[in-house]
């Protein structure tokens, strides 16, 4: 069935550790180019001048002064410290778990052939004779351990990059806009470029590693794989949660004093949360956000590996066809190179007015770059012809078929993309509309900032469905999982424009403690509007690419679950179903209420703290930061273990319980129900976040006629940003791992599930 | 295989109607009741008494003049006349959709033999002759008038009675807490009887006189009654819609500027949008909540029927054993009878602490009673063992399975019930933190709330979880059908104790602007916070009938579109779950942004008035109430027909391009998302609602610690429950109909789907 590929074996080999090593380079050199901003006062010239020439001229005088570069440098170190010390912190507790989970997955997945050390046949070809299920468990293990390891690192360094840059933006501000746009962008790419290499390196040294003992057992091999893509979701669920947490109650407990009460500005250093705020923002959006991605990577991998292990390229052991997927992201790290060289070098953003385009720029060319490189691809990589396994019988599938499966998810995103921008830029009507209802109160803002979210589901819904229908139909499951790598090839663009948001925020509240100019702020301030928007595209991108691969692993659960129909009419299915479909809202009162509840108790410190240190609204006294600091990490480390063990005991307790069909009904259920909360909450959020920006920017005439700060509109606004603040930051984003953790539990437990599962059933 | 029954078939003949007529009499009883109380000024009797001795000595002088009552007496009739204008104005409007409905109904059944007018054999019964679609399409044509009509005439009975009870319970609240609480309680009694019974006794004749037509061929009788459930339905929704419009633009409009910004208090008489507050209480909680349970009502007997009719009961044509979905309604009836005596005359509600204890009797009376009556109609109205269709197969079941499945539906319900008095109850912890966290103001009560809703929705989804496993466990969709009769069969107490709630608020209403004493307000006060309660538990049980019925309905919908098996993992069904899964969403986006267009354009309305009329804040002038009047009426009418729109047109468009495949996904996913948002959304509201009266009542010390009126953590309590009313009274009920109306109108236009439908698979 399967005639060869015109790539050969050896070519593919090659391929995918030089492009990772090439992605690693330049994440390199653009960390190179941003160290470049020196965080050192400049002696001034022998000339008197200082160094920056004209650039500076601009500003007011005694900006320059040593003061106020030793004071950026300062908070800089204090905020890498509290995210360092928080992100040990956490990974200490994170750690723990994943030592006893590593254990229930072996022991779990040891006990389906009893812990037998002989080989058994191959439940996929009964001729032929594959490993243990023992050394199975063994390396699926192993594989859990290093997704969760590389998460963990995604993350910490994509923090660490945050943290060194976003000093550097705000003394970049002082030059322009558009210096600072290139340092922010810059420190995004690293982030970005970083993370993909990194994931695709580890995952193809891993596969020729275990290739060592398994040799020609690819059922084997791919199945123990799966446990990379466990390991990478469990880590970003404690990650999105943890940090989610932290943030949000740090952010909530901060505006609510400072903003409402005592009607000082965002990142006043007299306010105590403003560390912790700042903090947040790193070991939320950015560690939170990388690990989130990579794992969608890591299981979308896993996910088509699976399968692709039982279809015509593990049977006839055509090695450059098994590794398609890995090649399509190879081939990403190069087409997001070419992307970024487009922001930072081929055209320069001048004006405040050309951030938005030129970040949607970004997506526009990285988008249409990757379709043909995916093209290429599908042509070298793929025979013309081959078949792919579906429930239970073969699907023969065309080169160009799964050309189009990649590709209607790579579009899908980027439609993705766009409507997220729609509802969530304040340069279109929605977030307008929601910023003029505040002219009536919070309540109309509430109202018409929870419509917003309700409606921007819509759009990407049916791109979703549009590009499950095709990709499900050219090539069942394997199909679904190429699309939302197809989805994921330009993640190292979307995760630059994404961590960009964060590192321009804290840009702008270095530059308000450090005291500099009200012109640097508003620069800062229009970075972060932008990077309010590209947040939610980024979120936007993780949730649409959740939803494909937690359907593509949803599939993979099935086929090694040996299920051939999950039938909507049987009770067993049904209620699974229902119960899954309200797992998400379970869980997002859960943090959600974690983040209330942390917040009083921000709220109550940071008022004590103003009404116990004298002269601190005066500015003569210094607050008190580390309390703040420390409960938001109580709170967030104590709150995160109930979310967490929701997600991550559901599968289980179903699956032991209940067995297969609910869990699958489970799986359905969670996934179609939490896509929805997920993308409404995060564009809610991001347009209330907005909506409030607008007002505060005052650039049109309907923006000045409902600002100024402080004015009624305002401060509705500011209650719908407090509200959108754990729904877009917190829960919405979580939701992603919920759905797509369980997908990826169930499929590496399948085979204990499909053995000793639905006890209860058994009995009655 | 069927046995006999105990009862005859004469004796279900007689027992039905019997039962209707004594729930006919019984209300009308009630009525004559209330009417006892006089809405004209007594005369002062001879000795100078006012005629109540002792009652109203506790008032204060001059309470009892003539103006007072005169003015009750005025207000009533402004609120009746406004209300019974905006419903024949939406009746009118409505009335056209339901004639051109009905074109459409008898073209498409018609269509699907090519309008033939000869017998065709059975589509479950090949040996036997059946009669024609067309006459199938004729007879839906008029089961569906026919039902729309009841539904009509039940929505606008129920206003009539609360808008001539209203008046009456704010005087009764003269002589004390407890004769309001009994006129207010009647009166709704006099709603959930005539209701009940009205519904049960059309629905016996209309199968009566189609008998006639179809004598031996219950396949096609019971196929043509499927009508009567769409009719029902699709009044609802539009009453539903309409009437949540109506009744939260004026809410939130006479609130954003009465409360908020003239500081004036609820109900003022010189707010000039109250008038139109109290009237949208009566078109759309009392209207529309009584075309909604009438509708679940007559879907699950007709859903129960249609199933029935292709399994043994319709083969053997045993007529007793059909018509037990009706049995359990009438003895229904009579529990219902027995349960209200006890709010009535065997127990007084003395105190206002009484009050809701003395709701929450009520349902569990009707519970414990109701059990018993199933278990006795099950024994006489059911063969020891019979057959159930069962996609495809004949299932053999028990009569004690079949009242376990009434009974598993019927405690489900109050469990329902239960956590939503639990979680929107101020006696309780959950509202009270919601109340505590007003203390920071509006943001974290919304947070707060916001989590509490998502929580309320655990356990009510387990409870309806485990009734459908049950039922359909033993009895398949007509098991189903039977545990949402079940959850139904105690309605008329339901619908009783949920009129309730808006009668006393229109009663509170009353008092305020008729200038009663302060005490009398508190009074109505307290009835209404205990109205909130039962208005959220009838929304509970509304939606979670709901849930019953449409999988029963969509079980029926399967069976008559002959699929046999509804599997998740085909592409065609799983986008159609996906898709499905976001239709309450967008259905929510355009309801809540309606509520709050229209409420922009009230509190535009009403700003005005107070800024142009002299001596309006002086209470000197009298504002223009019709002015008000008409912007809720028009912004419902115009706002209403998208979401209906949205509604009716989905199943048609999917099931004529995609086919029944699709449809069942699209059914099945808005049923399991659906749930979800409708209770969380009716629980949040009236947690914020419930919320603010903690505050507003100061009972605790808790509560008084975040009071009085007026105060920042009431200020922010308000907010919330404004951002409340579009969620609890418009888009989360409306949501039952959608789950509901799109499964019914699959179900009756099922052959129609089977035989011409998925184009667009055909084509391609």
């Amino acid at each position: 069935m399967t005639s060869a590929t015109i790539l050969s074996d050896l070519g593919t080999e090659i391929l995918i550790p030089i492009c990772a090593v090439i992605g690693i380079l330049f994440s390199l050199f653009q960390w190179y180019l941003v160290s470049q901003v020196k965080l050192v006062a400049e002696k001034p010239d022998a000339d008197g001048k200082n160094g920056f020439t004209e650039s500076l001229i601009e500003e007011e005088e005694g900006v320059n002064d040593h003061t106020v570069v030793q004071k950026c440098a300062e908070i800089q170190n204090a905020i890498s410290e509290g995210a360092t010390s928080f992100l040990f912190t956490e990974y200490q507790y994170v750690g723990v778990f994943m030592v006893i989970f590593a254990v229930l997955i072996f022991v779990f997945l040891g006990s389906v052939e009893g812990f037998s050390t002989s080989n058994k046949t191959c439940t996929y070809d009964a001729t032929k004779m594959c490993k243990p299920a023992l050394m199975t468990a063994v390396f699926s293990t192993v594989s859990f351990l290093l997704g969760a390891i590389t998460s963990v690192v995604s993350g910490f360094l994509g923090m660490k990059i945050a943290t060194y840059a976003n000093a550097r933006t705000t003394l970049e501000a002082r030059k322009g806009v558009s210096k600072a746009f290139i340092v922010a962008f810059r420190s995004g790419a690293v982030m970005g470029f970083l993370l993909a290499a990194n994931g695709l390196l580890v995952l193809y040294i891993t596969i020729n590693l275990f290739k060592i003992y398994y040799g020609d057992d690819w059922e084997g091999l791919f199945e123990s794989i799966t446990g990379y893509g466990l390991g990478g979701s469990s880590m970003a669920l404690f990650g999105r949660v943890g940090g989610g947490i932290y943030t949000k109650a740090a952010d909530v407990g901060a505006d609510l004093v400072g903003k409402i009460e005592r009607n000082i500005p965002e990142d006043d250093p007299r306010n105590p949360a403003v560390i912790a705020d700042n903090v947040g923002d790193n070991v939320g959006d950015i560690a939170g956000m990388g690990s989130d991605l990579f794992g969608s990577y890591a299981e979308s991998s896993c996910a088509a590996l699976v399968v692709a292990s039982i279809s015509s390229f593990g049977n006839t052991h055509d090695f450059t066809a098994m590794m398609y997927p890995l090649t399509v992201s190879s081939v990403g790290i190069l087409v997001c190179l070419i992307t970024t060289l487009f922001a930072t070098d081929f055209f320069e953003v001048k004006t405040v007015k050309q951030i938005e385009p030129s970040l949607k720029n970004q997506l526009i060319i990285s988008t249409v770059l990757m379709t043909i490189g995916i093209a290429i691809v599908s042509w070298i990589a793929l025979p013309s012809s081959f078949t792919i396994f579906n429930f239970g019988t073969q699907k023969v599938v065309k080169n160009w078929q799964l050309f189009l499966c990649v590709c209607v998810g790579l579009w899908a995103g980027l439609i993705i993309g766009f409507v997220t921008e729609y509802y969530t830029s304040n340069a279109y009507s929605p977030v307008q509309d929601v910023a003029d209802s505040c002219r009536t109160g919070a309540a109309t803002n509430v109202i018409f900032g929870l419509a917003l979210g309700y409606k921007s589901v819509i759009i990407p819904i049916f791109a979703i469905a549009i590009s499950i229908f095709v990709s499900f139909t050219f090539a069942a499951m394997y199909g679904v999982a190429v699309a939302a790598l197809g989805m994921l090839s330009t993640i190292a663009t979307g995760l630059a424009i994404d961590a960009y948001g964060p590192i321009s925020d804290n840009a702008g509240g270095i530059a308000e403690m450090a005291g500099m100019s009200h012109r640097i702020r508003e620069r800062t301030d229009a970075l972060d509007a932008a990077g309010n928007t590209t947040a939610a595209i980024g979120k936007g991108f993780a949730i649409g690419s959740a939803a494909l691969v937690s359907l593509a692993l949803f599939g993979a659960f099935v086929s090694r679950a040996e299920i051939t129909t999950v039938d909507v009419l049987t009770p067993k299915v049904f209620i699974g179903l229902l119960v899954g479909a309200m797992l998400p809202y379970w869980f997002s009162a859960m943090t959600m209420k974690s983040v209330g509840k942390a917040a009083l108790k921000m709220v109550e410190e940071v008022r004590r703290q103003f009404n116990t240190i004298p002269g601190l609204m005066e500015g003569t006294a210094k607050p008190d930061y580390a309390t703040c600091v420390k409960i938001s990490t109580d709170a967030s480390i104590k709150e995160m273990i109930p979310p967490g063990a929701l997600v991550m005991l559901t599968p289980l307790i179903v699956g032991i319980f209940f067995g297969v069909e609910t869990l699958s009904g489970v799986l359905a259920g969670s996934l179609v129900s939490g896509v929805q909360i997920a993308i409404s909450a995060s564009n809610t959020g991001g347009a209330w976040d907005n909506a409030k920006k607008y007002i505060e920017a005052g650039v049109s005439e309907h923006a000045k006629s409902l600002g100024p700060k402080g004015s009624d509109p305002h401060k509705a606004a500011v209650i719908g940003d407090t509200i959108g603040d754990p729904l877009k930051d917190t829960s919405g984003p979580s939701l992603n791992i919920l759905i797509k953790l369980m997908a990826v539990e169930s499929l590496v437990f399948a085979p204990f599930f499909a053995t000793h599962g639905g006890l209860l059933f058994k009995l009655f």
